[in-house]
């Protein structure tokens, strides 16, 4: 049994489903103390953080991931237990394994090599990891952001291990994400009877152009990489399912993924004036629930390349597509970020699994990025 | 204490919540044959219906009304027993006194005072009831004039005894009623998650420009005194308050409420068209819960006018606004219908009530109406 399996499997034994991280974090943080890293636990709420840096000064390199999983969904439909690690015909399965205790135990086993191999490498090499990635995202790392931002702390580059590869080990890395932002917005009438709509005012009539307007708008025509601007409504509601009456308001959610092309100020502004031009009396309240980002050319993403043809087999995918990450908090604070782990076809579903191949590779493909960005022979 | 207000007491006193009868037509049918009318009652399931005639062949009048009461509500908020008739300061109060109670036993001594004053009158004087004008009405004059169509049943004038009038007894009549057709629409798209809109088909953003037009439209600038048409959305519903799920169906009710410039075919071809025109895929149920009528001058308004400016003291209102009434089922035999009643201002209210004199004068405006149609002066 290889190290990094064994500490996958150690992982998946803790049921840490989101905010729980059922004591993951601290034993890593007694591995890494080991072999010198300096160790802050950040506890906000329910949420465990944890901090581990190693080495001086910079260029500052952070590791990033979480310890927390989504809930297993019905047990009997899992194969084996979801909490038992289980490994058949090389794929080993449990909640977790692939988002991503597997790349967790992999950064921590790569960690522990480099600083071996390396004892005078340049600049800090850290683990940041967090028990609320899965679920409100608001005691983890958007709050160990803001603590970073109060003390100034640096930090130049971040790989999220974010199970990003599509069917081979290292055949995509993500080098940004869209943003995005929600509003819940409530158009106000006056109710009224169907047969006097002259003593009523229809919000869904009022409100119709002006969504038909949001809806239809060419926010952009993309972004480098990245897609178009989208926004789409996903809700209204209004009245209570009878045709005689005319309802005094309606309820829209609505949300923008966007890329950096836009900001969420800027949005919000754009689209506030489209529904004041229109002429509704309306509510907005908005949710920015992540800022793009997005790494250009460089450092970060010639190493990666590098690494990741060598397992792949081939040049990986540099996309900027898919949701949101932890690495939107990151991001703000001026690093280059990256998103790079294992083959993410099982996530969230039932029987998540990884190949077992794949762990035993991924140790070796975190050790090359940390290297080529901090080993002495780099920096020359 | 005079006959009618004998006889409504009797009424209100039995509580003939809607679909219920509760007798009230049976000793009416027994008052009636007493002089001369034939009586046939037609029950469709819990309803109760009274057909009663009286003469021979053309022209046919009929009296027009509804034994059931809309339910009291809280009791405890009425000043007296809703079904107990109570007379304070010259205003009789009980569920059913204006709505129309007073109205049905008001035609009754019209009916009978004007076959012993008339015995050798013209055409055919007829009193058509159900228990079922406030609930479903579907059992109550929906059926009777199924009934009378097949049959062939000729009817030239029809008197509903709908409280009409506003403030003063007769100064209003309703010579017209606005139709009512309902749509059930749901427009189809695909589900899928607002990261990926390429993959979903939006059905709220794939509508809003349909609903838009059908909002917008100008259907006619009114019709004779009608007002213009009307087509109101009164429910739109689509999601599950979250806005990361592009939903894969939008549910819309509408109501049109038109004049008789439209029929219910044409309006929902033209809406239908509309729905097509934009390229939506949809599934639309429409009910019709009524056509509209309308009633041109000739010698039931003419009729109408006279007498009402004898009670009122002024020329009445000649209108076609508000709701719907059975009125709309035998209109389209072919006959001119106006509708004609007491102050409505306390229907549907607690302590609904009438006032004492305009009850007493009641069966002498329907008398008068009956005579100026019926009697052998009238057709000389």
């Amino acid at each position: 049994m290889s190290d990094v399996l064994d500490l996958t499997r150690e992982l998946i034994s803790r049921a840490s489903v989101t905010p729980e991280d059922s004591g993951c974090q601290a034993l890593i943080a007694e591995r890494l103390n080991r072999v010198g890293f300096n160790i802050e636990h950040l506890r906000f709420g329910d949420v465990d953080n944890l901090w581990a840096t190693q080495g001086n000064g910079g260029p500052v390199l952070v590791l990033l991931g979480h310890t927390d999983v989504v809930p297993p969904g019905p047990l009997d439909a899992w194969t084996s237990d979801p909490f038992t690690p289980e490994i058949r015909d090389g794929i080993l399965f449990g909640r977790g394994a692939a988002d991503m205790k597997g790349s967790v135990a992999a950064f921590v086993i790569a960690l522990e090599q480099f600083v071996a191999a390396h004892p005078d490498h340049v600049g800090t090499v850290a683990l940041l990891l967090t028990s609320d990635e899965e679920g409100d995202a608001i005691d983890g790392v958007r709050k160990v952001a803001d603590v970073f931002r109060e003390r100034g702390e640096r930090i130049d580059w971040c790989i999220t291990g974010e199970p990003s590869s599509m069917s081979v080990l290292g055949d995509l890395v993500r080098v940004g994400r869209r943003g995005s932002l929600s509003a819940r917005l409530t158009v106000k009438g006056v109710q009224g009877h169907v047969a006097y709509p002259d003593k009523a005012k229809n919000p869904i009539h009022h409100a119709l152009p002006a969504l038909a307007e949001l809806a239809a708008r060419q926010w952009d025509a993309g972004y480098e990489t990245f897609p178009p601007t989208s926004l789409q409504i996903t809700d209204v509601h209004a009245g209570n399912h009878v045709n005689n009456v005319i309802p005094g308001t309606l309820d829209v959610l609505f949300n923008l993924r966007y890329n950096p092309h836009w900001g969420a100020a800027r949005l919000e502004a754009e689209c506030e004036a489209i529904l004041r031009k229109h002429g509704l009396d309306f509510d907005i309240h908005w949710h920015r629930s992540g800022e793009p980002f997005y790494t250009p050319e460089g450092q970060l993403r010639a190493a990666a390349r590098e690494v990741l043809a060598h397992f792949a087999g081939h040049a990986p995918e540099e996309s900027t597509g898919g949701g949101t990450s932890d690495a939107r908090f990151i991001a703000p604070l001026g690093a280059e970020c990256i998103e790079v782990g294992p083959v993410n076809a099982s996530i969230h579903k039932v029987d998540e699994n990884v190949s077992v191949a794949d762990l035993d590779a991924l140790p070796d493909l975190y050790l090359g990025l940390i290297e080529r960005l901090l080993s002495k022979e780099s920096s020359t």
